[in-house]
């Protein structure tokens, strides 16, 4: 069976999964008192921070499903995510609307290829 | 690293992302002023046309999520689904309620094999 | 192309699709009759009943997306999943609110390694 990596392991998850060069994570800010644009910047800067700690880039990024609140957020997900996503090695993304506990006004589910 | 194939890319997103002999990829109707029937309609022959585009057919698909604006639309999407997927080639589906980015009444999230 | 292998497929969809030493698949609980607590207690029973016949255990599980119909029942999920997860095997875990289809409380999407 091929290796599984955990990082960041507490007892209710894992901070991210490694397994078959694909590494899944998710991620909410970790300042949920900011509004629904400071927790996006959050969110951003932490995939950053994961991606260099597994030693890949936003360049190797497949697919990121986005989690709104609501959506009256999507104007500014879309102004910080093209700002923020490589040109030419863009993931795919699904973007839908769901309630997310607490206070949180966006969830990510990423999935990113590792060395 | 395994290398990674993006088709389609925009500023945004990738239309597929192919790593590992995996695709993965996001459908919304391209007409989303059609109703859910027609949308869905759209949506399954524009995987299709995503399926030739990389070497693959129906028979490759591993998992689709399926988001639906309005859940009294399952059964137009369990009839039409039924009669597009390979039996015996069937893929793993989920399919729950969400609000969608404008028109749109269905969106899927879709994983497939590839060569 | 990486073999792919269906177990349980209907003529909608198949209960786990294995490829590339990866098994997905989606669980609601057999019985929705019961209230979130029953059903969740059934999917985790159902998950490790799946992880059996894949050959894979509880320590092999990559990637939960947990969609509950009303996330008041976050905290019996937590407490269920906790006691459940097997310390330092835990799978990265996405959880959101979405309206599920007739009355199940709780829908699963999971991704593990197999063999």
């Amino acid at each position: 069976m091929a290796k599984i990596t955990r990082i960041g392991s507490s007892e209710r998850w894992a901070d991210v999964v490694i397994h078959a060069n694909v590494a899944r994570w998710v991620e909410v800010a970790s300042d949920p008192q900011a509004d629904c644009e400071g927790q996006l910047k959050q969110i951003f800067h932490q995939i950053e921070e994961t991606l260099q700690q597994i030693g890949s880039s936003r360049n190797d990024l497949l697919q990121v499903t986005v989690y709104l609140a609501s959506l009256t957020d999507v104007a500014i997900l879309n102004l910080l995510w093209d700002a923020w996503v490589p040109r030419g090695h863009a993931p795919v993304r699904a973007c839908v609307q769901a309630c997310l506990q607490g206070n949180y006004q966006a969830e990510f589910m990423i999935t990113a290829a590792t060395g």
